[in-house]
């Protein structure tokens, strides 16, 4: 599936734009938005986004609408390259050096003022520079979206793309960086080595087992919060949607069994989640055992599948394989999340039919409504790392502002984002104030 | 000497702001801007900007400023802090997500498609990210300004400065990059690491003789430009300043002896590209014999003093050593460039005085002529490294854009910089081609 625009010259005469959309419609192409770049005397152009199937489809409708009597597609093209033309990131000034004056404030002499203020006291960077509201987005690329190890370059787009949300959603400044390894240490090692230019690590698409010990590594080395997404930012996001979904179907997640099918990131990190506080006991089915000693140190059953299927209420797929839920195997009045994209292990009308009290699969489950307020919640609480209080907070926070029926809020609504951040804040603070409090 | 904000209140009377000015002057205060914050029915508030020695001499000024009657000092600061406040870059989206489409032209699924791009012709992330646009600014801290080592951290403000001036000048984006290392291995292997989110690798501040090593290392590890600035972009704005010191001399450079006092990193830098192109002959004075073997390597002559000042027509001077010239060695018709800042080798008018047909001191010599136009042209012309013609066109452009008395061109003139760029990016091509040439 892909969205593709047209620029297309048709007449400017009634029933002009009507052909057209009849074209699209006879090769089954679906039409998003429609905008009018030019209108002439005699011709109108227009650039159609139409959902084709593949380069084949595109090409075929290309060629329908090419046909009709006075119509000409000018170019068609993939939107994402266009939208990526150039890059989605920018690192600009927050202040513009216009007079001699702005450039001795902000560069010689008065610079030198600033930098010896610092190594007086190096806590004043938070105050004097960005590195208190900035995040280095880190990845070897070697697990990209369902793409596997494609390189640390082919995975920038990715990695600009959660940037623009940093922004965008917690006016955080979040900068990709690309590390050329496929080795833990050396990796471990390079983040270590730049970490004093961010407040807070983001470590993103580091394929599994690698991810785990890179983590792990960080968060013991570095004084500052660190985070793999795939791992802690999608558990916090499953975990809000498990909490609406036991809500929609009358129980309450904290009460109950939650099986999770799949322990690679996001399958690992949503389960010791569960168990960190989100759920009553958590089991979990995975066919590589490899995958299974991290899960048990974390007390985390690991069972078969009929196993999990049978003494769940809460049932949570990551395991990137279609269908793998039959009906027969749900229990009456089961929650499940079928989170594989884009088909799920059982879509949720088969699920309902089967007797599941509630059953939703992973379209709207996005990170994007965690990692930003985490990290800005993080950061303004000045905390050296994100704790589980925090990761719950996140969830809780998400979990409850989602409207209705929905299984969570809506991303684009910045509202979102402040309260994650704030809650996140606010257990961070909680946190840090019940460590400083004196031992009786 | 510091640049000091005052806020002021002031009776909102004739006379009022007469007053704090004599007030000022009675203190030996140089007055800045002044800029009305608030005008009200009694009182009007001002900030104004006092240049005073020290810390004590701004509390003295707001000591005589609050005995005025009905004047208050609200607050008074040191202006470069106030301007640093919260940092001077931002990490910032190209574009909006404001819509589902945005989200799914920019992040999932569009981008799966712009990664697969990416993985199938690598070249393609010249297009679709801001690779290519991207110079990180490399770091260590380990000799910053004329403050010496002060760590990376502590060195931010200048990294921040000096991507601001990319932005500005050269649209580049350009991340600081600090690496917590003085460790030559480590630091290269960190910098090889991460080099591929960077279309070009500015290294700045960094110790001689490792950012000697360091760049060496670099430029042959990487298939992008890498340039130490404190080296190269200096000695291109000295050439450039240098040029047209002799053309005010009426003399002509490259027909010229340069002697070139001190061999750090900048001294280094410009007697090097003195000989590779700027000069007929270069001979060099610096008394720490470990600086001598890079600069006779280069075919630079090492000598001592004395001799350098009898037989140099044109004399560059980075020593960081206040008055080491004194005006009997000064040899009638000599072209005297006398750079350490704030006070220099020998003072213009002492230089002139004693027979000298041009002088200058360091004021004007700014490195931000330089580094902007010279990565832009690089990376405008896909050079793999920025030669020693580039470097040069860039001394000529620079030389060139300069107007009558001046001995450089006005910095925070945009055409300038797009004048350079434009030189680097021909001589860079020329290059190419060259290379490119079939041997007959």
């Amino acid at each position: 599936m892909l969205d593709c625009t047209y620029r297309i010259q048709t007449p400017h005469r009634p029933g002009g734009l009507a052909r057209v959309c009849q074209a699209i419609a006879d090769v089954d192409g679906l039409i998003g938005d429609i905008v009018t770049v030019n209108v002439g005397r005699d011709a109108s152009i227009r650039e159609i986004t139409i959902e084709v199937r593949d380069d084949d489809h595109s090409r075929e409708a290309a060629d329908r609408l090419n046909a009709l009597p006075d119509v000409r597609v000018l170019w068609f093209r993939d939107r994402a390259l266009i939208r990526h033309e150039g890059g989605k990131l920018a690192v600009t000034p927050t202040t513009e050096v216009r007079t001699v004056q702005d450039m001795r404030d902000v560069y010689t002499p008065g610079v030198a003022r600033v930098c010896l203020a610092l190594a007086a006291e190096p806590a004043l960077a938070h105050q004097y520079t960005m590195i208190g509201r900035s995040v280095a987005i880190c990845t070897n690329g070697s697990r990209v979206l369902g793409l596997g190890d494609i390189g640390p370059v082919a995975a920038m787009p990715v990695m600009e793309g959660k940037a623009v949300f940093y922004k965008q959603f917690a006016g955080l400044n979040a900068m990709p960086i690309l590390i050329d390894t496929h080795d833990v240490d050396t990796f471990v090692e390079t983040v270590i080595r730049i970490a004093p230019t961010f407040g807070g690590i983001h470590l993103e698409d580091i394929r599994t087992p690698d991810c785990f010990e890179i983590e792990r590594r960080l968060i013991e080395a570095l004084p500052q919060p660190v985070m793999h997404d795939d791992v802690h930012g999608t558990a916090v996001v499953t975990v809000a949607a498990a909490i609406v979904a036991c809500r929609h179907a009358g129980v309450v997640l904290e009460e109950r069994t939650v099986g999770q099918l799949g322990l690679g990131a996001a399958g690992y990190g949503i389960a010791a989640l569960m168990k960190d506080g989100g759920a009553r006991r958590v089991l979990a089915f995975d066919p590589n055992p490899a995958s299974h000693p991290l899960a048990q140190a974390k007390g985390i059953e690991v069972a078969d599948m009929d196993t999990v299927l049978r003494e769940a209420d809460v049932v949570v797929a990551t395991t990137g394989r279609a269908g793998l839920i039959t009906p027969d195997m749900i229990r009456p009045g089961q929650v499940i999340l079928a989170l594989t994209n884009p088909v799920p292990e059982i879509e949720p009308e088969a699920a309902l039919a089967a007797g599941a009290a509630f059953a939703a699969d992973g379209t709207s489950v996005n990170n994007v409504l965690g990692y930003p307020g985490i990290f800005r919640g993080a950061l303004n609480a000045g905390a050296k790392s994100i704790s589980t209080p925090m990761k719950l907070a996140a969830a809780h926070a998400i979990a409850g502002l989602t409207e209705r029926s929905e299984l969570v809020p809506d991303v684009l609504d910045p509202t979102v984002h402040d309260h994650v951040a704030e809650a996140v804040r606010a257990a961070a603070v909680a946190h840090m104030s019940q460590q400083a409090a004196p031992v009786a």
